[in-house]
Formats: C-alpha cells, structure tokens, sequence
C-alpha cells in the first residue's frame, strides 16, 4: 500500500521534511528578527510574480548586508525544484505558496557551535495556498471590517518597512487591539504616526473615488506585488489609478475600499471603524479588477477561493474566527 | 576513553543537544519576531537577579498574550535543572549564561504540520558567559567608543522597547551604521527620535556628572536589570542616582560616561562621536561601584573578563572586530 | 392639591425653568464651543471644592478674553443661590450636581437680533447627582475596562486642554472608537501623541505600583479638582504621590488603577486593553483612598452611589450602557 | 399700520422667530462641540452650491453618526422653505445666509427633562449676507493683512478639520493672538503642525506663482465649496490650479494671494506676516476669476458687496474692526 | 591737548582699535555661523561669574572641535587684561561688557589668501554696559510684554542650542514677527516644538507660582549663567526653585514671570500674549531676589540701570524702540 | 619688475584688497548669522545663471526685510565690475568665482561705533573656481560617498532654507559626524526630520530611476540653481524629471545617484551608507546630462575640472582630504 508522499522544504542546500524545517535559536533571524522573505503563490500552479518578489528580497538582502552566495537566478531555480519536489504532495486543485526566508545565519559569537564557521540561512518551503485563504473566502460576501487600532504603523525611518522583514511584533500589537472588538470579520488598518493610512497587517489597502484608483503612497509600506499588479492592471483598463496621501475621512467617503494581498489577492472592505462602505459590498471596480485579474491568470479567483473554502477540513476551519491578517502576506 | 559532555537546550519538555536545539520556519517567533526572552548570567555559578530577569520576561509574555501554561516558579526551576544539566559540559571557572526564550509558538494556520495542535514554545539554553565577555575586556582599557548612528531608537509607543522581544531589526541598523566608522571599539548610542539618548544595541547607558549618576529615563528603552542593580547599588553607596532626560551635549561634557548589561556588567565609556570623555579611561565612580559590585557577587568582575579573554581560544578572538552590542544583552 | 416644585436654571440674570435654559444658535459657544464650564456636586448638599472649580472656571474666562462682569465672588454667591432655588425639587437624600456654563454670548456680528447689544452667556444649572452616577454604581464591582482608542488626545499647544471647554468633539470620537468593542464596561483612556496616558474623557488616571501614586504629567490634560484632592489625600494619608509621565506598559504592569472625577469620585480601573489590572478588582489603596474621602465628606461614596442605582428608574438605567465618560466631568 | 415681518428659524420641525432660536443647555452641540453644520449663501436670491454644502454636512452627520431621520433631499427642501419664510423679511437686494445646524441633540443622561426621550437638533436660520460681509468690502481695496499665529492648526487625525464642525476654540486662540498686531487688516493664517499653511479661521488661501494657482492639499483644512469651485473655474479658463504643500517662502514670494469663503466669494490678500504680496492690490488672475465667478452668478460680487457696505447701518459698522474670519465660513 | 582714549579689541594676538576689529569675509564664523562666544559684564568694575562664561565657552570650542591653542586661564587673564588696556576709555561708573568670540578661523580652502595657514579667530571686545541696558532701564516699571511668535525654539538634537553660537538667525524671525506688534514693550518669548516655553531670544524665563520658582528645563534653551545663579540664589535664600516643563497656561496664570540676562540681570514680565502678570509690575519674590543681587555685587542693579539710562545720549534713546532681546545675551 | 596684480573685493562701496575684506565684529551677520549671500561661477569667463542667484539673493534680503538700498540691476552691475577688476589676477583659463554677501550691518546698539549710523553690509569677493573644485576632480572617478549622519536637515518652518543664509552650523555637525567614517571620499547627506532626504552641506541630491531623474521636495532645502538647471535640462533632452519625497530605500536602491552644485555642477554619487549605487561610477544619465550641459556653456566640465586639480598647488591638495561640502555652495 502506498503512503502519501510528503512536502519537502529546501534548507540550506538540502530537502528536508516539513516537520523537520527548523532553524538554530542561535539564527540572527531569531535573535534580531533579521530575516528578509517573500511569500508567492501560483494560479494553475504556474508562480505568479516571481521575478518581482525576488527582486524584493535581494534588495532587502543587499541593505541588510546578508552575505548570501546564491544569486538571484540561482534562487528562482531552486524556488521551481521545491515546487516541482513538493507537485506529488499536492492534490491537482491545490495551488502552490513558497515562502522564502534568507537570513544572515547564526550569529559570529555562536559560531563554535556550528563547527567554528556560520552561513546565511536560506528556506523554501511551499504549502498549499488553500491553508491561507479557505477561511477567507467568505469575505468575498460579507467583506472585511477594517478597524484602525491605537497601534501606528511604524515609520520607515525607523524601522524600512519596504524591507519585508520578520520585525513585525507591531502588527501583532495591532491585532490584538482589533480582536478586542468581538468581530470576526475585523482586521487592523494601520495608519502611521501622521495620520495617513499605512496598510494592513500584511496587506495593501486601495479606496475608488468617482471611478478613480487612489493608494496609499509607497513611504511607510511594504510595497506589494499585488499593490503594484493593480496599479498596472488599472492603467490598462484605462482606469485613473494613483499613489496619493489617504487619510480616514477620504476613505470613510470612499466608493469603494478594498485590500490585495499575494495570497487572496483582493478582497472587499465593507465597513471602516464600523461605517459602511460601498453599500457593504463588491463594488463595480472590484469587480472589474478581479475578472481582468482571473482572466490574465486563467483562474476565477474568487470561485477558486470559494472551492478551498468548501474543502478546508474541521481543523482547518475552526481556527477561521482568530484569523488575522498578520498571517498573511502583501 | 571519556567522551567530553556536550551542552544541552531545554526545548518544549526536553533536553536536546545545542546543535539541535531548532524551531520551526512556521513559528510565530520567526514569523514575526513575535518572542520574548532574557539572557542571564552566574557569578560563582550562581545566577544574578533571574527572578528579575523572569518577573520581566512574564510581563512580556502577559501584554503579548501568549498562552503559556509554565509558572514563572516552573521556569525558574527549569532554569535551574538546565544549569545543572550543563555543568558538566562547563569548565571549573566558566559562568553560565542562561538564554529564556518563549514564543506563541507556530502560527494557527499551519498547525496541520503539527498534527493539528500548536503550543507556545520555550527555550532554556545555557553558554559560557565568556563567550560574550572575552572579546569585551579590552574595553576596561580602551573604553568603549559611543557613536551616534543615524538610525534611531524606536519610541515604545511604535514598538514596547521595554518588551525584550526579537523584533530589533533596527538594532542591526543601527551597527551597521556604526561600522562604516571603521573603529573597533566604537558601538551604537541610539537617540530617540525627540534626540534624546536611549540606550545602545543590547546595554543602558549612565553618565556621572559632579558625582551624581544619570540615566535615560525609562521611556523608549528596555529598563535592563543592571540598569536597576548600579540604581541601587548606588544609592547604597551614598551616591545620587537618578532617571533624567539626557541629551548628546550632557554626555559628551559629562565626567564619567557607561554602560551596563547582564553580560559584561559594566563597561566605561571613554569617547563619544570622538570627543573624549573622563579622560579617556574609568573614572573614579565607575571604579568604585564595580568594586562593590564584585565584592557582593564574590568575583572581581574585571579580571574574570579577562581571564576569559587571555583564554580564549583564536576562533573566538578573530570574530572580535566584528562584535557589536546587539549581541549582547542588558 | 400642591404640584411638584420644577428645577430652575440661572440663566443670564433670572431663574428659568430648566425646559427654557436654552442659548442662542448665535451664542458663540455654539458657534465655536467657546465656552468655559464647570459641574460640581455637593456631598450632604454641601458643595464640595467649589473654589477650586471656580478658580479654574475663571482662568478659562481669562485666558478666553470673555469680557465676564460677574466677579468669582458674585459666581460663588450665584451658585450658592441656585442650589436653594432648587432644593425644594430635590429629594431630601440627592445631591446638587452644579453645571456652571460662562460664554462670551452671541457673537458681535449677530448683535442685531439682540437689540445691539451682546453680554457673556452665564448658566448655572442645577440636577441631581444620580443622574450622572447611578449607571456607574456597578463598576465598584466590576471595574471600568479602558481601552486606548486610535483617537490621541489633543496636546495643549494645539488646544489647551488645562482649560474646561466645549472644544472637545475629539472625545466623542474616542467613544465612537471605543464603543466597536462591544464591551459595556469599556471606557477611552486617550494617549497623547507621545503615547503617553492623558485621560478618560471626563476623568483623570492614576495608577499605583509599589504602594505609590501615579498620575499623567498635567501637561496635556484637564487638571482635575479630584485629581488634586487624591494627589493631597495620599500625602496626608502618609503615601507617596507624584505625576509623572506614564505609558502603556507602566499601566497594564501596576498593582492598581483608577479613575477619578467630581462625580463619582473615584472609579477602579480593572482591565486595560482587555488585560486585567489589580486582580480585577478595587485594590488596597483605592479602598484606603476612598474610605478616606468618604469619612472627610461625611458621605459613604461607595454605598450612596449604590443606593442611587436602587432607585433610578427604569428610564435611567436602560440607557446605562451608552454612557460614556464624555458625560462626565473631571 | 402694518408691521415689519420678523426673520423665522427652522427648529426641529417648527418655524420659530428668530430670537427664540435656542438651544438646550444640556444638548451635545454645547456640551462636546458637537454640531455640524453649513453656512450658505444666495446670489439673486438663489443658492449657490447649496447641494455640495449639504453633501459636506451629511458626511460630517455620517462620520459623527448622529442618528438625523431627515433625508438630504428633505433637509434641501427644508432650506428652501426657510428661504421663502423668511423672504418677506428681506430688503430685495438682500442675499440669503442659510446657517444648518445638525447636532446629536440633548445627551442621553438629561433626557427626563426633556419627557424621556431625545432627538437630533436641526437648526436652519437664514439672514442677510450683508451682516456678513459688508464690513469686508473695504478689504477689495485694502486687501487682507495676514499674519500667521503662534496657533497651529490642529491636524485632521486629532480633530477631523475635513468635518465643519463647532469644536473650534483653536479659531479663538488664533484670532486673539492676531488681534495683539493692532492692525484691523489683520486676519490670522494658521500653519499646520508641519509649519505647512493650513487655512485663515474660516476661509481658504490659495497662491499664484507663474500664473498658476495653487493651495494647500485637503489634509488638515475644510475642503471648502468655494475652494472647489475656484479649482474647477480656474481650469474652465485654461489656467494651471492645483492643490500642493505651500509653506511660507512660497507665499510670501508669490505673485498673487488671496481668500476664498462662502460668503464673500474671494478677498485679496495683499500682506502676509508685513511683507507686502502683489504690489499690495488685487493681481490680474483674482480679478479675471471674480469676474467670471460674477458674470456665472449674475451678479457683480465686488460691486454688491460695496453696496451692502454703502448700507449697513452705524451699529453694524462700529464693530466692524473686532470682525474676524472665525465668524465666517468657507 | 590729550585726546579720548579709544577702545581697544584683543584680536588674534593684538589689541586694536575697536573700528578696526573686523573678520575675514572667509571666516567659518561667517561662512557658517560657527563661532562660539560669551558676553560678560562687571558690576562695580569686578567680572562676574567670568569662570563660568569660559567653561560654556570652551565646552562649544570642544564640541565644535575648534583647534584653540590657548587654555581656559590664558583666556581668562586675555580678558582681564582687555578690560584693564580699556578702563581708560570707560567713565568711572561705566561697567564692562566683554564679548568674547571663538571661531575655527578662515577655512581651510582660502588659506592662500592668508599666506597658507588658517588659525581660529579670537576676539575679546569691551564696551560699556549701559550700552545694552541703557533702553531697558524702563521695563523695571513698565515690564516686558511677552509674545509668543509662530517662529519656535530650535530643538538641541537640530541645533545643539546649550552652545552658545552665531547661527541665531530664527531669533531674528522671531524678534521680526513681535515686531508687527506695534508695541515697544514687547519682546519675543519662543515655545519649542512640544508647546513648552523655551527662552526669550537672549534671555531665561522664569515664572513664580506659590512662592516656587520655575524656569524650563535646560533642553532647547542656552542655560544662562543668571538663571543658573538665580537657581542658586533662591536656594540660599529658602526659596524652592526647580527646572519644570511649562507651557503658556501655567505662565498666563503664573503669580510672576521675569527674565534673566548677563546684561540686565532680571527683568520683570508684566504681560503674556496680552495678558497682565502679577499685577502689571514688579512682584515680591522678583524684588527680593534682585535686592540680594545687588546685595551680593555691590551694585543696587535697577537703581544703576535706571543711571545708566538717565545718562544716555540722544543718539542711543532714539533706537530704544527697535531694540530687542536678540541683542541681549544670557 | 611687474608686480602680480591682486584680488579685490567690492566691500561698502569699495574695492580693497582681498585680505582686507573684513567685517566689524558687531555686524548682524556675525553677530546672528543674519547674512544671506550667494556664491556663482563662470564658464570662460560669462557668469551663469547670475540672474537667478540674484533673485534668490533678493528674496531672502526681503524677507529678512534687510533694508539694503541697492536694486538687484545695481547689483548685477557690480557683480560684472568686480570680476572685470578681478580677471589681470586671474590666469587665462582660470574661472570666476564670486561671493555676494549681504547682511543688515552693525547691530544698531553699536551705531556709536560707526559714527551713530549703520548700513547694511555688502560684499562681492571673487576667487578661482579652482580654488573649489581642484580637490574635487578625482570625484567623477572614485564618485562621492554619501552618508547619513545622525544630524538632521532643520525644517524649513524653525529656519528657512530655502534662504541661502550663515546660520548653518548643523551643517558643520553633519560633516563632523561624517568624518568620523575616516573615508576621503564620504560626504554628508542629510535626512530631515521625516526621514526624507533633504541635501548635502552645500549641493542637491538626484538619483535616476528607471530613467527617470528624481530629486527632493523643495522643502526643506536650499533650491539650487543648478537643481532647476538640471531639471528644466532634462525636460529639453526628452527625460522625465521630477521632484519627489526620496527617502533613503529608493535611493540605495536607485540606478544612479548624483549631486549638483554651483562650483562643481554634477558629481556622481557610487555609494550612500556604504553601499554601491550604479556599479560605483557616473551612470549614463549623468554622462548624458554632464555632455549636454558642458556643450550649452562651451566648457567641458570635467576636463577643466581635472586640468584645475593638475595644476593645484601642494598647498591646496594637501587639504583636500579635510575638504566638506558645508565648504560648497549651490
């Protein structure tokens, strides 16, 4: 009888079992949340955005000063083979979400342990897509609840949040604050400490007014694919799409409001610190975005999520109303 | 033929060998820096101030909401039972360095990987404090050379410095910064952002001024254990004492300036953004409370320091240069 | 047969009945929430601090420029006045809540309407303190939960909030905020853009750790009159007591928390961001402090607020869960 | 012989006379400034932008959620049946001034002296333009001497500017430091926080440079009608406008400057903190715009406001050199 | 016929004609604002609180690493002997302001001009007091007027301000601004960005509250050697005295303010922003203290200045009016 | 024998020699820093853009409302005539450097110095480009390297500067701080207070980013001439060119980086903080740019630049390593 093939995670050079997929309490990412990463996913297993989340990562490589060795060609390859190791693990629906950390290894002063000599540590591990957004799907009708918590995002001055990093026990903060309101479908809008709107705890955040695309400016953000994809995607719809300074009474006003994300890639936002919002639901612009969006990638994405949702077993679905966005990725 | 004990990392319930002493890519420390801890030390195999150290690391465990079941009794015991574990594997004159590290444990969304349940995760590890020190005891004659980096602290209001947590990506900032200055004795002295001083990577900062001791107010800063102990110490002395805004011009024309962590206790400041403070060398006041300080713990603090550096072997010593306070803790 | 006596209101020179205390659309407190005001209470109808409410009252009016004729002695006789005017309304065991309300009047450009002439605007209003207080008698045993909202309190450089004034839009905001949390227990503590506590909106914060008294800086705050008893009370009382700059951690880490304000005097404060402050109950020195004030006042404040819990009437109480502190006064 | 008709005010349902036209004591828009509200104003007797006012003060009711059962089509009714009441009470000449107020109402702790229940307040009072602006017409040739107070603008995310709302004491403080400069041209411009120009107490700035107009971005200022429509006329006359940070150095070295308001359409502004802007008069693009703006609406707007000037009777005038902005609206 | 002796300048090395005491165009000091100097004065011929200036003077040459060959006692003696080679130039009441001026000389790309060798620039003036105070001699009736412009203080972590330096140019915007206040008495009274008093533009602020001194903490201010004497003279004469953060309301309710200078010693504030203090004169602890001034120095200080100015020539008088504090020196 | 002609310098009406261009000790502009000036070149001898430096000039003279009596044609004029009596000094292919020094004069308590009357101060010094940019040659080959000192830019709204003005002593803390880095080639780049890139000490900053020029907001900078220069050049070769909030992310990772100045015009920037920008030497753009602008002036740049450094004397090149920007004007 055959058993069931399981998934595999690149870890400095070798495959190993997911559950074996550990890093040293000596790794600077774990002593100083020092670890750049990018979470992709793919639409009919095909990685979408690649090239650009790498690019992303290798420019928060080369500001951290990581010494990594593999190039970023390099990595795009080795990023294809863990999928192509992980395919049999897969069932044919599921979608592919490589996570890729690279941090500077264990620190000099611990390097006895690790026979006198430390490296960079870089991990690929990929996980169906589903985990993240089956207990999402629901969103597409009832949309999010954003609530801006007493938490601010942090600026980039003092922390480069364009860096997408692993020092983020702020969105942490952020969340929790949110939680406290007893909506399961809250999620935390960051603004930063001027007052704009920043982002969400691992997403982007976008308002239509009369027809037209506004974002926030790309300062105290991490700045998404899916944010970028978007602001394409409009100008080739012939949309007006623009970063602009947003601040809540411009998206309390709003048309629309909606987040993207690498993961579900846009979802609805319904109600801000309890107003709602575009009538409550989709609304004409997100609409067209997210048909254009299925279309160029062959996926209807919204059915897509829907049937994750329908699937995701008990175990799965029970942790839905604890959800945040913090798991989530831009 | 005997074969030399190996050191061992309380893990979860167990003990592991260090090498192995791991944790999971999908854990909420690594994920989002979202971990607190301590980092301790024995004088005379005893441990200094832990029920400090542990009444601080429960308070970050409280505000971040981690559900761990372990009493603050409980750790202390296992703090214990790890020491003990480990002093075989110590040499007769070696100090144990305790690091405490507790985390929420791996995120929800991947609890499949982990048969379906997550708990938090908790770490008992335990080194030599000379690892830390040896490379450090050139400074009780050279002084520590303070600079001014321009990244600045992270006020707690953005990010609860007083929270020892792992998300001090800006700590790496600030090093890095401070490395261009080609100085092997120069470390980061971070500013606020209202320009007030806060502390360095991984130490507190005083300054004697008409022999009264100063230091940062509590505000942005992880109020250090031994920040309190010299507060303390002092007053027992005779000394005034006392928390106060201090600024760059109060420092570099202060008498005595320097810092203090858990690892080398004290250290003098000689210079700041290359003005000379005290002459250059300890003052009289750092003298006398490190004085008192070994006689209460039963060790000459500087000569042990460097005892552990003349011993130290040539792999640790050619990383010297490259230390920075981040690695170091208060 | 004899009819009940009505309330009567000092209006600009006469007593009206209350129904017909009314300002002018073109009164500029309504134009610009300027006006300055006070709300006292008596305890055994005698009015308790009434100087200081009256002292502060006509710091406003100075720092305003309101060309007031009706000097601080005048005022005090005035109130006196109307509290007698109403007593014969009053059950023999209420309490006289005093709101004493001064404007520059109808703003000049108006002074048509007015036969040309325009006078400061003084109201002294008369009710019962169980209005304000009986929907408060539970948090004796339950405590306030405050929660700190994404609203800041204004900073007296933009606003001088040291001045009790109808400016203040921003704690309604703050209650809006505070209100998503679907908690009836849950009131706004503000920070101030420092991240530093300020206040409720409409009480003053302390805090106790070690056996002392803390309480915000009177920086960006309205200086309560409570606020100062509390301050003198503890001194005589032989604790230690001083304002001092106070954030998050240092409130979710003390012994014991509360509110004060002219109304109810003193509130515990149980939980913070939903972490539980003092056992979740009123604490040693809360219980020190009010058995004090109440012996001093000749009133047992615990059990008289209770007592008009008993008897409000079922109108009263179905409203008790929208109160908020922002009808309350320091 | 027949008598003079009175001017009546709309309140909550009932024509009033206008001298009846109060407000409770105990109603939210004394109590916290909370109010919104509109100032209009007629050219020929018709509204000019009525609707776009009505739509500002909807969001203001919106964001503030007051719970008003009055649609915006009923309320726009409501103002044209003011309008026509009052009209027997108007010179022909004379302009209407809508003022509509929207507050909360009483709070819900007084609401037994109001029969146990407690509605919105909705004021609309309508009277002449000229009490407004005829003692202006001499800043057409005169021009305003702006100077710019200690008194910063309170930015939107600590008090939403964007909201029209009553909580504005800040206006006060701004025009009584101005008031010191002894100049009765004197009106007071407030930067912002980020010495950004924000706006005067009451009216939008706008600069020309180049030939293109430019004032400053929506962020922390009411977004004016009249702001909006000299953007939008500016273009229809194929002139560059936009809105864009403006600090001093740009104002002060500007070709042009002036005002623009609801009730006197625009004002040059011909000094700014004594340096004289424009050859201290009205430059070439202010009056080719307030000669389209009249040649739109029918009516000579310098002219008329001369005449209303011409008219206005000795009480009015005397007062003319205490007016300030705060007592106008944008 | 013996002609008047002139007054001499101690200039690098010699001693010249005070007309001829004159800078290179190629200066730091005028290239940059990077001079640091002193004013001092005598009282009864003696220097008072002379070591003082130096030290404040030389810790600005240190931290602007100024390459001065002389010590702090060859300066000290280079100021006697310039007060002794002009006491013949000096009436016998006269008193001698000494300006002493240390700048790092011509920089270093223009030395050719000065035969290829560039030296710091040291300057020791003197003239007569009364020069200064001679104007001022009519505040000790009429009081200062304090203005708070809308230009602040320069924050210390900007521009360090406790050195005492040439780049003052916001003093004169400031002092530009009270200007347009068309009242001689008034002089500028800065905030700093956080709202708190800072300094007047060449003075130290201190108000009297309960029979308390208070003067603002020495963060964004020089820290004048008057206010550090008056500090200390409070406390030998059982007065309490402390550094405090103040903001305008606890100044406008203050029972009295004065300022401290070098050159007038203290001056008394009668008048905020338009509002009398104390009184409009003099106040009680004000008076003691400058009688136990007088007393210290042997000079009645408001009877000398009152001299001074009686004796001032026509010349001098006519300027009175355009005089302010940015002309006075701490 | 023939005499080497000397350098004059137009002071008060005057041509003195050089090394008697001096200003009294009691001028405002080095008693306050109260000087505003320009610094201009020629290229074969025709001045450039002397013109817009006037204006510049003129507008800061204006708002410091100096009371100069020269018009801005007079001033042209004495510009021409200054180097006209410059050029026998100068060598054939020497340039023109001129200095325009304007200041208020002699602060009006020392008139009595000056015979009882004061005038502004103007100056018009005239030196060899050389002088500044020989030292500056081997930059286009090693390329700058930018770091960010822990100073930051003075905001616009404490001290204008946009006002080329003396008060600029943070500048001479920024390159100290900088020097610190012990790199010849490292300069300092400022941040200002948000984080944003401001300006070097003396030039303005620009990076290319997909072939697109970007340079900082007009804000908190000095605008320089060769700033406009290159942004109107790069419109007229078909570039995009904008200016834009830079923070230090876009910069690091930005294609190419440059500065601009008056004396050097462009030099390339190959590292900021460390790290390399546009593989470490001039970028295309900047070729492209450099080549236009040499062809529009008839000058190549760099080739006359590096013929200055090769005939620079020992004495000038031997500074060369201390040399700063702050020594640099745009």
């Amino acid at each position: 009888m055959s058993q069931k093939p399981q998934r595999l995670v690149y870890l400095n050079g070798e495959f190993v079992p997911e559950i074996e997929a550990n890093i040293s309490i000596y790794d600077s990412a774990l002593m100083f949340g020092d670890m750049v990463f990018e979470m992709t996913r793919s639409f009919n297993k095909k990685q979408f955005m690649l090239r650009q989340h790498l690019e992303r990562l290798y420019r928060g490589v080369r500001q951290l000063r990581i010494p990594l060795k593999i190039s970023i060609e390099e990595m795009e390859q080795l990023v294809y083979q863990t999928m192509e190791a992980n395919e049999p693990a897969f069932a044919p629906r599921d979608e592919h979400r490589m996570m890729i950390d690279v941090s500077r290894g264990p620190l000099g002063m611990y390097r006895m342990v690790f026979g006198g000599k430390v490296e960079p540590t870089v991990v690929i591990a990929d996980f169906p897509v589903k985990w993240t957004v089956a207990s999402l799907a629901h969103f597409y009708d009832d949309g999010i609840h954003a609530i801006t918590p007493s938490q601010r995002a942090i600026p980039s001055q003092l922390l480069e949040q364009k860096i997408k990093n692993r020092s983020r026990l702020h969105f942490l903060f952020a969340n929790l604050q949110v939680s406290l309101a007893d909506d399961p479908n809250a999620m935390a809008l960051l603004l930063d400490p001027d007052g704009l709107i920043a982002e969400a705890t691992g997403a982007n955040f976008f308002i239509v007014v009369d027809g037209k695309l506004l974002t926030p400016e790309g300062r105290n953000i991490l700045r998404g694919t899916r944010r970028a994809y978007i602001l394409d995607l409009a100008h080739r719809l012939g949309l007006e799409a623009q970063e602009k300074n947003i601040d809540l009474y411009d998206a309390i006003h709003a048309d629309e409001a909606f987040f993207t994300s690498t993961a579900f890639s846009m979802l609805p936002c319904t109600k801000i610190n309890g107003l709602t919002i575009g009538g409550g639901k989709m609304g004409p612009i997100f609409k067209r975005l997210i048909a254009a969006w299925s279309e160029e990638v062959g996926v209807d994405i919204i059915a897509q999520t829907k049937a994750f949702a329908a699937e995701a077993d008990a175990a799965l679905s029970s942790g839905a109303s604890t959800y945040r966005f913090s798991e989530e990725e831009e």
